[in-house]
């Protein structure tokens, strides 16, 4: 039973597989788990509960659990425990596709939260008692600390809120992770909480270790397996427009004056836009970026080795199997430029408003008066939840939405007269961007917003059709500070659920 | 030229008239003004400014100005000039029925701001070169410092930015105020912000007096004349019941240990139903409270003098006549136990967020997901603004939201199939109440929210046409995550444009 990665012989002594720690979870319990955009999330104790749920069902008992999570995971996790139904509940992001799928089918209740509220609404009591946490770390010092793995999350908040912890000890996490974290034990709950001492990304304020009194933990379970983070694919042409875009603005402010050279910290959601963006920046128009933000792609790598980035601060290592080789081989650097923070630290609306994060997130529409919407297709089903994005938009320097202008070969617009979703209000959109240009809507009213909208960033196929909304909704609209005319605002999207398309015939 | 008030001679070398110092206003110029919800104001300036207007409009002239404030105002600032055609952008916050009227004829651009982000984004410089401030003051010291009148809001932001600033010195605001402000002028533009340090509403951490270089100041108005804040009529039945509702619940959050026996501090938006709160707070079940808000109202007075409240931080004291001569006796406990601030500093995420507010406001409508439209009649026609709602909601312990059941003599629904307009989105209403009711949407999915918000807020004459639209949405919505039908989403707004009612005909 001995190990390199655990050295505490109390906790050593509760090693056990991943089966019978999985028979320690009972139906209907909270279980709060680790991972943050595939990574480290437990490997095997999911897995094995999925088996024994489906054991349970097919004698014909009820088996379904609650589970929380820092955010998404991986199909180990949340596909293995959606597919065998064994889900109630989830909060507070997810990506997965077969428990999307168990979601717009009306089977799982799904709670999509800011991130930055999830430890404090669980301290508050607003998701009730959790039974058990599982916990995925790189390693178990002699006395007894827990090493964090690739992501932080809200394990922090988990260990400390659940009434047993399962710890899964990953071999093949890098040991070099260990002194990358940093671990803030000041939060408190009001009326106690003090100010946090962080105002530079770069700053430590925590420590490198989680803490869990060993009584609390049992079971210790041993894995070794990869975190199943995908490859970015190349950025096609309508990413690297949108990313011309976007980085031509931000120079344009530096000229302005308005932000210094080496810009404000940034603050990158996940995907292939986002990803392009940052192969973007990395093309010699600026140097001594930070970046304060929750996940650290592939694509930071790069400009942490070139110097556009001094320090990136996050809350998950989220890398491609190409880039965990990278980030291993070159550990010494990435080493002194990433931190890595519970995410009620890296998402902090305190931070947040304090750094004046530039928030560059992707969208699923936007509408015409800048409202956005980031969560729901055609209003009703969700895709994957808000994620980080309120906290950054509206508590940062700047709130930047980015999508190509259409989808599904044009027969969706990006650009709508009335979005079937607000996740991001008209008080905190400042630019939105697509393939066609950019929406520079600080300091306009809704009419203004629209004319720039429909001008710069709609699709010339929907331009007409928006523009012969709005003027339509300017004439006859009951108000006219935000023209609609309500028994159309919705129909395109209509449109697209009954007929395949949000074109209208009408057009040409 | 004497004055007991202006006691600097540098100043009071710049007196003149209100007429002259209108006469430094041009055309298309961006005019700060102080005044928030009806307090702290300019009296004279503003008002001839809009004669001055009128003049050169009927000499064929084109005069409208871009207007800077910190909240609402009064006729004879935004009335006024308005009244005119005097303003050509407004901001932040608006509740003049003659300015309303002309927004939604969609002759003034108005833009509608988070209150903790008017001053940054003005420092930003979102909103281009201010050209004049014109800010009441209660008097000037010798060495010509500003000693503030009934508000703060944004005027340390406005004098800073402006190129010119007109002082008004009001001899009718109480002498008392002096030494009741907290000024701080601790906060930067990113990267070089700090942390603010305040922990407790009654924290102390600026200065009593606004600073304005002498020679910035292009003018000095002496007016008499009283802030014109509207009594509130007694609370009415359903006013009383909402309140009832809501005391219930922060009761039922005490015994729960969620919250201190004192609460958290407590904010409180402007209207009869939160002071209809106020006075249920005051009647022996609460000591100690404290609050974080922007607006000291009549109803807070009565909790100061009484014990209830022992501390109330705000940016603004909106008092009525009587509670203006209330005030005036008992000044003495009221200054020790009130505390005016820059709104920045009265609605900072960054403190919301640490004291742990609880945010009481009222909303135009909720949807039966738990979105909230604080802002637009049917989607399209502004009532007044987000103001600091948004602030509060999204960052404090518990955001509620309030409104009767109905509108219009039961013609209008204010709980709806689906928001017409979102300033608050579901992941940041926690709670909804009206008369019927009170829906506690913690921890709850969509679906779960909806069937709590249809049974304890929806009226019941609406609670069966909400039932039959959730339970079709169910069964028929393209995604059943948050189910809707888009073709009937919005029909009840359409149909109260066209028949004058929500009512449905088909439905008994």
């Amino acid at each position: 039973m001995g190990s390199t990665r655990i050295l505490n012989t109390q906790l050593l002594e509760r090693v056990m597989s991943a089966e019978d720690a999985a028979k320690l979870i009972r139906p209907d319990m909270t279980v709060a788990m680790s991972g943050f955009t595939g990574a480290g999330y437990p490997k095997a104790v999911p897995a094995a509960l999925a088996r024994h749920i489906e054991e349970t069902h097919a004698r014909g008992e009820d088996f379904r659990i609650r589970v929380l999570t820092g955010a998404s995971t991986a199909p180990e996790l949340d596909g293995a425990l959606a597919r065998v139904d064994g889900i109630q509940m989830r909060l507070p992001y997810q990506s997965d596709p077969t428990l999307r799928e168990q979601i717009n089918a009306g089977r799982i209740d799904y709670l999509d939260i800011h991130l930055s509220h999830v430890a404090q609404h669980a301290w508050f009591g607003f998701f009730g008692k959790i039974d058990i946490a599982i916990i995925e770390v790189s390693g178990v010092t002699p006395d007894g600390q827990l090493i964090p793995s690739t992501s932080v999350g809200n394990n922090k908040t988990w260990i400390e809120q659940a009434a047993g912890v399962i710890i899964e000890v990953n071999e093949q996490q890098p040991e070099g992770l260990d002194g990358m974290h940093d671990i803030y034990y000041g939060t408190a709950l009001p009326p106690r909480r003090r100010p946090i001492p962080l105002v530079h990304p770069a700053d430590r304020i925590g420590e490198p270790w989680l803490h869990c009194p060993p009584e609390k933990v049992i079971a210790v379970v041993k894995t070794n397996a990869p975190d199943r983070s995908n490859a970015f694919s190349e950025p096609d042409e309508v990413s690297q427009q949108i990313a011309g875009h976007l980085i031509e603005f931000l120079r344009h402010e530096v000229r302005h004056g308005r932000v210094p050279a080496s810009l404000l910290p940034l603050q990158s959601g996940v995907g292939n836009i986002t990803n392009a963006v940052l192969a973007e920046l990395g093309k010699g128009a600026f140097q001594n970026l930070t970046a304060f933000t929750e996940v650290i792609q592939d694509g930071m790598l790069d400009l942490l080795e070139n110097g556009t980035l001094s320090v990136a601060s996050a809350t998950a290592l989220s890398l491609s199997p190409a880039a965990v080789t990278r980030f291993a081989q070159n550990l010494g650097t990435f080493r002194e430029r990433i931190i890595l923070r519970p995410q009620e630290i890296s998402n902090h609306p305190e931070l947040v408003r304090r750094l004046g994060c530039i928030a560059m997130n992707g969208m699923i529409e936007a509408d015409i008066y800048g409202n956005v919407n980031s969560t729901h297709v055609m209003g009703t089903r969700i895709q994957n939840g808000i994620g980080g994005s309120g906290d950054f938009a509206r508590n940062g320097y700047l709130s930047c939405f980015m999508s190509a202008s259409t989808a599904k070969g044009g027969a969706i617009s990006r650009i709508v007269p009335m979005a079937s979703h607000v996740d991001h209000t008209e008080h905190d959109v400042a630019v939105i961007v697509t393939e066609q240009g950019l929406a520079d809507l600080r300091g306009l009213s809704p009419k203004q917003r629209a004319c720039e909208v429909i001008k710069h960033c709609a699709h010339p196929d929907y331009r007409p059709m928006l523009m012969d909304y709005f003027e339509r909704a300017s004439r006859e609209s009951y108000g006219k500070h935000t023209p609609h005319l309500l028994n159309e605002s919705l129909s395109w999207h209509q449109r697209y659920v009954e007929q395949g398309t949000m074109r209208d015939p009408k057009w040409p």
